[in-house]
């Protein structure tokens, strides 16, 4: 079992003007640039680790603005207002001096109230009864995950068929396994592959343009999660002139909502 | 038939440092503040009015950071990266040099593809088989919109009995009626009342901390809407500790799908 390298990705140094520096990882790389999930954890990183931060993150979106370059870049995390329990964040990933991310982000801090989950976990078969699937070998990413698909994996006929559904369900997980924290929490959010090549099997170009992650996870739920699996579901809502969305949600192995995210994401035809 | 109010509520001046001035509108006046909606769709003017504008828009977010005073605003809408069809915005509105509001809106120029809608609209009753339904007196803006609930209205007995299901389904349109566009499109997106007191009917305070639009209208299908009904769907998915989520669906009459929709809103019990 090799080390885990997500720590060392998502790693920033503080500097002198209160940004901070962040380096690409090789262990994440995608067909062009980093995987997005792991720019989104950077990201949330700067304000997770920044000293004015109060709370734990209760909202995220991200913009992709660019493929970033292998190499350094800067994040910028700005708390633009800071009430009594709950804070703002405004987020930006430069290179060069140039954005390669916006985002803003909602930390907050809980109270114990009545809570519930509407959306349940579907019955599905347990992950040791499910096998982690064939994904692209070129794509260096991908073998940072577990990717146990139920329903929906990745086509392995690019027949262009359109299937009239789009929607996966898979068990995931990092690889090696790592206790869940709200930055690995962001990446998983991000890993499934686009719903265009499930709806309609056909390898068109895409990229994630904006991607929204709600946590319904508190710091008690990720430490009962652990290294657990987390069940991921996403189907696609409209498929429209160069843009599909992409909804998910992330249970734990106890059947808890810890996710609910949504994107948007660019493809050509 | 009245006038309509939206137009002169989402007005905007130009200023001479290239921001913009604004100001709440009574017609939109919320129990605090404005109506969340409507300075979504301010928000997003700025950008749509800005001279450097390219495209139409393909998602927004919001995030609001305090309650609006009666007054003047200033839209700060910043073109922080242009490509060649792709273009992305930070925003914030401020009051008093302070943050009110941020958020970030991706613009893009859409290219003829294969398009599909996978949430297909539900079978319902036309919008003259349902009754225009009761609003609380005292809250202005309701009075902007019709609202014609087919399934989960207000709840008229606050008896706090979880229902266990709190999706709602009911037409809606500005009132008087108003060609689409991207602005209305936006306010429209937040119309839903708070699914907790759908879940549970209990009269909690209650605030949209967060919202993302993704707009699948463009230009012609706004135009094809016209100033036709709008048929809303919106459910949560998880009440946690303080905050729930809140997903919505707007299709035209034709069965279009407009836009999809997310929120993650504070409760207090």
């Amino acid at each position: 079992m090799s080390e885990s390298h997500f720590d060392a990705a998502v790693a920033l140094q503080p500097q002198a003007d209160g940004t901070f520096l962040g380096h690409t990882h090789a262990a994440y790389g995608n067909m062009v640039g980093p995987f997005g999930g792991i720019t989104a954890a950077q990201a949330l990183n700067a304000a997770l680790q920044h000293p004015k931060r109060l709370g734990d993150p209760i909202s995220l979106t991200v913009n992709f603005a660019a493929a970033l370059a292998d190499g350094p870049f800067t994040v910028i995390a700005r708390p633009a207002r800071t009430n009594r329990s709950t804070q703002h964040w405004v987020l930006e990933i430069q290179q060069q001096g140039e954005a390669v991310l916006t985002g803003t982000a909602f930390f907050g801090l809980r109270r114990d109230t009545w809570s519930a989950d509407e959306q349940v976990m579907p019955g599905v078969p347990r992950p040791a009864d499910v096998v982690d699937g064939q994904r692209p070998a070129r794509v260096e990413w991908v073998k940072r995950y577990e990717m146990r698909f139920i329903e929906g994996a990745i086509p392995t006929e690019w027949n262009g068929v359109d299937t009239g559904n789009s929607r996966t369900r898979m068990w995931l997980r990092d690889s090696p396994p790592r206790p869940l924290d709200f930055a690995s929490l962001t990446a998983l959010s991000d890993v499934f592959f686009p719903r265009v090549w499930r709806r309609r099997p056909t390898f068109v170009p895409i990229g994630t343009v904006s991607m929204t992650v709600y946590y319904h996870a508190d710091q008690a739920m990720l430490q009962a999660t652990g290294d657990g699996h987390i069940l991921g579901q996403t189907q696609a809502q409209a498929f429209r002139n160069g843009y599909f969305d992409q909804t998910a949600q992330l249970w734990n192995e106890a059947g808890q909502l810890l996710v609910t995210t949504h994107q948007v994401v660019y493809y050509k035809e």
